[in-house]
Parts: structure tokens; sequence; C-alpha cells
């Protein structure tokens, strides 16, 4: 028996670009069909982009959706393809089509929808109920959707139990740390106890707060890994598969799953193909990929992340505020990673309180990485800003107010640059200080893209040390690296001024924010009491900072987004 | 039969405030024992105020809400309670608990959960499946929970057909225009098709972007009004309810309910008292309450927004621009309705572009409110900044840059006083500028609470004119009210150079935020298709404006806020 060809498209789509979309996916159709793969898969909502939020509630973006599907069902000749899109049946649905013969043969609504975290699937889509095995070329494929591989008792069961020996997921599931080893471990998992061969094609590329991380797998019926497509690239990752292994071993061995024979029946059986592909193939020798370090993970989806929201929303450069500190400096080098020197700006803008090193460790990054930088001293608007309250402060004390003065100063500025050049400004903000609100609203907080909003101040060193290795001279100063954390805006000032030291903070807020956690069940972990209710509370206190945000990159389990829905009016304290 | 007498308590809650909202349900059970009433029910979720968002999925927080029902318990004797928490059973629930002796008897879990427009109650929840009715002195009470009323086919009828005569349902029902009509509209088809007496029991207080407007309702079996709370204040609805009548026509008519006989097994039984009350009782008049205008409506929501937003966050006073435009006047004449006038405090910020015109009306406005006035000029800050960018911007030409600078000092003005003196920022858009980002981000978008962020630019003049009519002497200038609308940042600018007339631009965007409907059937309405077409590009394109913005009070079908979500990347433009 020829072996079953999958070839799986993991594309780099963008929300909203039907047009585009569907010329992406046409092309990758013809790339599969010239290697002769009997089917192709593409990501979850391929035509519409994931997520595509509130736009799936205009009836012409979803008739529009449904549109596009036709044009690429037109192309889907001498090959089966499957595609996401959302389907409207009396309600929409999350769906793939099953294309072939140049017509749609068959459509599967999505059973398990993701309603937790940054996922609002209920929002949109109704919950479909029947199960759907394609034949193609005389194999049998189960097809289902992202969060359907994840729910243990899902559709997989019945299309195993209904002669499928292939099932392929199609998916958008979102980068965070460590997630690659849990899908790894589900899909090993969902492979062995139901005898499958099992396909998951994830989405590549970025999206608003989202990083989609491709890595695509194929794990065979003893849950062994076959195929791995490329991190944080687009890939076509192709296998062939041994049909007549896993029929042999569903005769050995009894399948662990359930077989309920009524169930059965309730498999929609559609046709596609009703012969194997009898010519010469190419041979094609599937890879399992590099494996990638925590650090290596995170650069690259930060460096994806920034690439796709600058080239999706249109702009060509990006300008940065460079401090002489480690947060400006790493977003610095992602953001020239991710694009190129000549499309990033640094932008220094020193005040009486900017020290002699922080001038020199600007100019020793800006040289190492090859960006322009343009200084602009804020110094005659801060006098200006001063002049023009003295009176309503006659009689008050220099405090925060002045500090934030200068940050909102250098907001203005780089927002100025980026009205008349067109530059989008990242902001550089980490998520430690953006979990406890030191940062200012309109100020450091100003930009298009919070780079390092989910990455906690410890890991900002680790990212910082990993690039500087990754090169045989380094490009953030050493000097950076070493000196103690500070705004700069006052004399004398450090982060340790108001901030538990970032060692000590950073755990604390991982179980605070990430975890939950009440305050005494931190504490009880080994921390100063007194300070996890003082983390605490400065976290509750600066929700209203948070609302009004940047969008940042999602690296973590919850980021400060889409992810934690808090309320702003909010007189919990959790300490009563 | 002695009448039954219910009790609504119209209260309005603190999201997070476990003890303060503990201890004000406590006052009103004794307000409701000592009318002697057999029942008394409070709004949806009262312990932990409406909507607690992700609050809820702190374990602690679900614990201390269950410890504050056991302080409610121990004060409902003699009278049984009704009141909302957070039920944890394997599971979180949308619950309504039931209090008598002193003690919980039972808790009916929210069977329909909405997780559209506002909603999202389906990250939190799970989906109750029992029904109760509980037996008050004698009478069948059936329990529910807002959109359990909602729906058509929703507990009411199983309860019904169990046996209750009087169904109580606590809500959480948000104010929009034209929802009192649509609530009373529908609770009149519930009591008439299940021949029940329906009980609503609303919310009433500000609560981030959403205002709960009270306006609780008794309506009889045959569809008519007993009772209605006050709109946006504190109520205790009482009504005396003759059940005897009920079980009459129960009689006398088929009920057009569905009654399967199976599904009366389904229904739990909680008795929670034997004897009816037998002393004499105050008598009590229920009253239907007044019937209000559009614009009295809106303004009262916007005013109990502010009052509520400022309060329950702590601060005690507001700053607002002051422009000399009908936005910021409005905006001041709301806070001091909704605070007082030594609460307010105008910030004049006049620039070379600044007509003498709006000094006059600035003044005058003032002088009407009673509030103070401070007037610092933006010049020297201006000419600061235009010197400091003036290498970068050599050779460039001038254009929006140097008009978002000046709103952007604005804004950092406001914000030092506000950091200053702990003023909160009240910003004064409206929805017409907010949904075509003719705004500045950072800059006259700067403040905590986004007052007419949700208020359309026509309805903007209506509500000033109503405002004027309320009193003696108006006290928005006439002359604010009939220039044109122009944001003064260069010279002889109006808002229509670059937008349509309101009065066009208005029903476009009704038709295109609010109606999700297409360019191409918005042109057909009448419209010209290209400035239609311009409109929604201008929508779309602003989407990262509004992501950044302050929470503003909802007040139509969907404001710019939770209500609407679309992603910031997005390349469908709707006219392909």
């Amino acid at each position: 028996m020829t072996p079953f060809r999958l070839a799986q498209a993991q594309i780099n789509c963008t929300v909203g670009d039907l047009i585009g979309n569907t010329e992406k996916i046409c092309q990758w159709i013809q790339r599969a069909r010239a290697l002769n793969a009997d089917l192709v898969s593409f990501p979850e909502l391929t035509i519409t982009g994931y997520p595509p939020e509130d736009l799936v509630l205009k009836p012409q973006f979803v008739a529009d959706n449904i549109d596009a599907l036709q044009v690429v069902a037109a192309e889907a000749k001498g090959i089966v393809v499957v595609v996401g899109f959302v389907d409207y049946a009396n309600g929409l649905y999350n769906a793939a089509a099953v294309l072939a013969h140049g017509k749609v043969q068959g459509v599967y609504h999505k059973h398990h929808l993701p309603n937790y975290g940054v996922f609002d699937e209920k929002r949109y889509f109704l919950t479909g109920r029947e199960q759907h095995v394609l034949v193609v070329n005389g194999v049998s494929v189960g097809l289902n959707i992202c969060e359907d591989m994840w729910a243990p008792r899902g559709p997989i069961r019945i299309q195993a139990s209904g002669g499928a020996t292939v099932i392929v997921n199609i998916s958008a599931s979102p980068y965070q740390i460590g997630k690659i080893d849990e899908r790894e471990r589900m899909l090993r998992t969902r492979a062995k106890r139901n005898l499958a061969i099992v396909a998951f094609n994830n989405l590549v590329g970025g999206q608003d707060e989202l990083v989609f991380d491709g890595r695509s797998m194929i794990v065979d019926h003893e849950g062994h890994l076959l195929a791995r497509g490329k991190a944080f690239e687009e890939d076509l990752v192709v296998a062939d598969i041994n049909i007549q292994d896993v029929l042999e071993s569903r005769k050995h061995k009894q399948s662990r799953s359930d077989r309920p024979s009524t169930r059965m029946q309730s498999v929609t059986r559609i046709v596609c193909s009703d012969k194997p592909y009898a010519g010469t193939r190419v041979k094609v020798s599937p890879s399992v990929g590099e494996t990638l370090t925590t650090c290596e993970e995170v650069y690259r989806a930060l460096c994806l992340g920034i690439r796709d929201y600058v080239s999706k929303n249109g702009f060509s450069s990006v300008a940065i505020g460079l401090s002489g500190g480690i947060d400006s400096a790493l977003t610095a080098a992602l953001a020239v990673d991710a694009l190129s020197p000549r499309q990033v700006l640094g932008v220094f803008m020193p005040s009486r309180h900017t020290s002699q090193a922080s001038r020199v460790d600007v100019e020793s990054l800006v040289r190492n990485l090859g960006i322009h930088l343009r200084t602009i001293s804020i110094e005659e608007a801060y006098t200006a800003f001063l002049n023009m309250l003295s009176d309503a402060f006659q009689e008050t004390k220099t405090d925060a107010t002045e500090e934030n003065i200068q940050a909102r100063i250098r907001g203005a500025v780089l927002m100025a640059l980026s009205n008349k050049f067109g530059w989008l400004v990242l902001s550089t903000g980490n998520k430690s200080e953006m979990s406890v609100g030191y940062a200012t609203l309109y100020g450091d907080m100003a930009g298009g893209l919070s780079v390092l909003k989910d990455v906690p101040k410890t890991m900002v060193y680790r990212l910082a040390r990993f690039r500087n290795a990754m090169t045989s001279s380094a490009v953030i100063p050493e000097h950076t690296l070493q000196r103690a954390p500070t705004a700069e805006l006052r004399a004398d000032q450090t982060d340790q001024d108001i901030l538990p030291p970032y060692d000590i903070l950073d755990p604390i807020l991982e179980a605070y924010v990430e975890g939950n956690q009440a305050v005494a069940k931190i504490a009880a972990l080994g921390f100063d009491a007194s300070t996890v209710e003082q983390v605490g509370r400065m976290v509750d206190g600066c929700e209203y900072k948070r609302r009004q945000a940047p969008v940042g990159i999602k690296i973590t389990s919850r980021a400060l987004g889409k992810d934690r829905r808090m309320p702003v009016t909010n007189r919990y304290t959790g300490t009563s």
C-alpha cells in the first residue's frame, strides 16, 4: 500500500485580510500538490485569521469569508484540502471545510469552544455536534479543531472508533512558555489511547497580544513524534504515513478508547477521492526540528510579535526611547532582530537627572546595533511645565508629580516623531513594573506596542544576556546589565527605593498575578507578609493604568491583557 | 388569606467590597423585617457586586464571599431572604441563596449565562440545572437569576408548572436607552403566559462602564405593573400580593405554558417557614414611579456613573479641561450635578489658537456652575516642544503633529494636577469623535473616566439643552451651543474640515458601530457612499486609540468598550 502523504501548511495569516489569506492558501495548496500530497490542512480559521473577534459579528464579513472559501475550493483539485473558516448555519460556527474536486465536500463544526484566558469563543460561536470522517484515497481521516483535541472526551474517540486512522486537528494555539511540552504530551496521549496518527496543524504569526509559534506536529499511533514544523516560521510539514501499521496495531491490541456502537452511527462519512496516488513521488524526510531553550523561545516569540504587529499594521519603522537602562536596550535589540537596524530609531531624551553613564551606555548600544540615534533634551519643556504650574503648585512639595511630568514630556516627544514620520512607538516597560504600576501613564507607557509587557524584570536580564551571547561581541553594554535599575527621574533614584528587589518581587507577582493566590498563601511560601501585602495592594491599585496600556506580547500563562480582566473599581484587598 | 408581602431591596453594591455589601444587606433586611415582609430579595451577585470579573478566579475571594453569606444568613430571622453570591460546588456558579431561620436553606444556580455584549459569564460560571420552588408562609415562590427570565423557555415555565405563583428574579441589568420598555414587555409576557406574579429585582449603581438603573418591577399574573422602584436610586419596593387571585385565574384559565408532568419531579421544594404572618402590618402603597424622557434618563445615568466611579474609587474631586466647547461644558454640568460645585475644578488651558469667545464662554460656564477655575496657558510648553523638535522637524510641513502636541500638553497639565492634588481627571470626548478617532491619544483622551464616550455628538447637544431647561437660567452659554464645533488647535479650524456634519455622521456611526452594518447597506439608506466608506475607514483605523482610552459610561446598545471587541491588527475594510 502506498503510504498516505499528509501535508500541513503552517502559514501566517492576517486577521481580516480575506483576499491576502485566500491567495496564500491557494499558493500553499499548489506547493502541497506539487509534492503529490493526499491531503493538505491549514490552521484554524485560516480564511479570517485568528482571532477575528467582533469582526465575525458583521454579517458582511461572514458572507465575504464564505465567498473566499469558494475561491479556495476552486483551487482544491487533485488534492484534498482542509481549511478553517466561519460557517453560518442559523448561527456562527468555528468550522473546517473539506475541499476536493473543486468543491466543498463537507463542513465540520468545532465542538469544544474555549472561553477562558484570552479566548472568547462562546461569545461568537455555537457548539458543533456532528462527527465527520473523510475518506481520502482509501484512508479514513477524522477531523477536529484545536480545543476539541485538548478535551479528553473530545471527538477523537468517536472518530477513531468510527474507523479514522489519521486525525487532522487544525489549531490556533498561542505561544506561552512551556506550552510546547504540554501540547506534545497531550498529542502523545491521544495518539496512543486511540491508536491513531494525530496531526496538529498550528498557526504561526503575531496578532495583537498573541504569538502563534507554529511547531505543528505529527505523532504516530505509538506516540512517537514523526514530524514537527519550524518554530515561529511558516513551514510545510509533510510526512508519509504507513496506515497498514495503524490497522495492524488495532488488530493486535484492543484500543483503550470507548467504542459505543450506537455512536458510530453519528459519524458522517465524506468520500473525497477513491484512488490512492499511483505515480512516483519525490521523497520527503520529515524533521522533528530543533528544541529551543526558554530564552531562545521567548526571544523569538517577541521578535515575531514585533515583526507582525509592525508589518500587519502597515508600519515600516519603529521609534524607541532609550534611557541607558536594560528594558529599552533589550527592546531595541529585539526590534533590530525582528526588523533591521535601519528600521529602528533610538531616541535619547536626557534631563537634569540623566547620568553621564546613561549617555555612554546609550551611545554604545546604538553603535553595537547599528541604529540611528536622535538626542532631544527635555529640559526646555520640563522648565516650561514647572513655570506653568508654579502658581498651582505653590506651597506644595516636590513628589512623583514632577517625575511623571518628565516621563510625559518624553512620551509626547516620541508621539510627535511618530505623528510626523509615521514611526510606530515601542514602549519598553516590563511586566514587573506594569504589574505594580511603577510606570507613568501617557509617559513611558505611551506607544503602540508594549514589547516587554509580559516579561518579568528578572527574565529581561536573562534575555539580555542571551542576546549578548548570540553574537561574538555583546550588543547590550555590560554596564547596563550591572547598574542598579533606576528611572532617573530624580537625583540618586533607584527602583528599590519603592519596590522590593526584583528577585523577590517577581516570584510574588507570579503567584499573585498568574497564580491568583491569596496574600497569606504567598507569604506562607517564605516571603515577608508585609511585602506580599504591599505588592498585592500595588497591583490592585493600578488597574486603571493597565486598562490604558498598549497591547503587549503574551509569553506567560497569564498576560496583562485579555488574559486578566479585573474591574477598575474594586474594593477587594484579599487581606480582610 | 393575608396578602403575601414581597419586598425588593434595590441596593447599590460595590464590586469587591464584601464587608460593605454585607453590612448594607443586613441593614436592608432589617428595614424589610420592620415592614413585616414575608420575603426580601436582593440583586444578582449582591455580596460580590456585579460584575466581579476575574476577581472570582481568586479562590480566596470566593471563600471570603461564602463567609460573608454566613454573616447575612445569621441576620435572616423572621423573614425569608434571597441574596446573590458566587457558589462553589466543583466549579463556580452565579447563585442565589435562600436564607431563613438564620441559615442557608437552599441555593439556586443560574441556568442561562449571558456571554455577549458586555457579558462574559461563561468565562466564570458553570450552567445550573436544578429548579427550586420555595415555600414561604404557604406561598410557592419560584427563583431565578437575570438572563433566566429573558430566555423564553427558561426556568419560569417549570417553576410555574411546579406550583410557583410568585417568581422572584434577581438581576443586574445594565442601563441602556430603551431597555426599560424591553424589560417591561418581557416581564408582562412572562407573567401572563405563566399566570404568575413576576418580581424583577434590579441592581442600582455605577461600576466602571456600566450603570445599573434600578427600576425593579413587580408585574401581576395579568401583566399589570404593581410596583416599580426608583430610577438610578436605591429603593425598597414593597407590594402586598393576593395569591388567591393567581390561584383563581389558574383554575379558570388553562395556562398556556407547557406542563410536562415528568419535569415536575425535578423541582426541589425548600420549605422556609410554615405560618403566614398573623399580626397587623403597616399599609404599603406601592408606586409605579415616574416615566422618564430619554434625555432625563441618559442625564441621570451619566450622573450616577460619574458619582459612583468617583466615590467607589476613593476620589473626592474631579478636574475637567474646559475649552469653551460643548463637550467639556456638558461634562462639567454633569459633574456638578453628580457631585457638588466645590468638588469640580475647571481648568482652562488657552494657546495661540484659543479665541476670545472661548474664554468668555468658559468664564460664563464656570460662573453659572459655581465651580472654581484655574487658567494655565500652554504657550510656554508649546514653544519649548517646537524648539526641542526643530532639528528633527526641519524641512517638514506643519500638520496634525503640532495639533497633537498642544493636546498632549493639556493632557499632561491635567495629569500633573491630578497627581499633585488627587483629583480625578474626567475626559470629555464624545462617541462620534471616539468612533472616528478625532481625538488625541494621551491628549484630550487622557483621564480616568470618559464621561461622554458613548454619547453621540448630536445627543450631546440635546443633553445640553435639556440641562439648560432644568433650571430657570441656562448654565451652558448659548454661544457654546450655537458656535461651529472646533478643536481650536490651529487657526480657523472646525470639526467639519475633516468630518461630515454631525447630523450625517451620527446615523452612519450608529449603523456601522452599533448595527454592524456593511458600508454598502448604509449607503443604501440614503447616505453618500464615499462618505460612508470614509467613515468606516476612520472607525477601523483608530482601534489602537480606543484600546488605550479610559472607561466610559455605556448608554447605547453598543458602547466603545467591553461591548465591542475589535482586533487592532485588522485588514478587513468591508469594501472589498
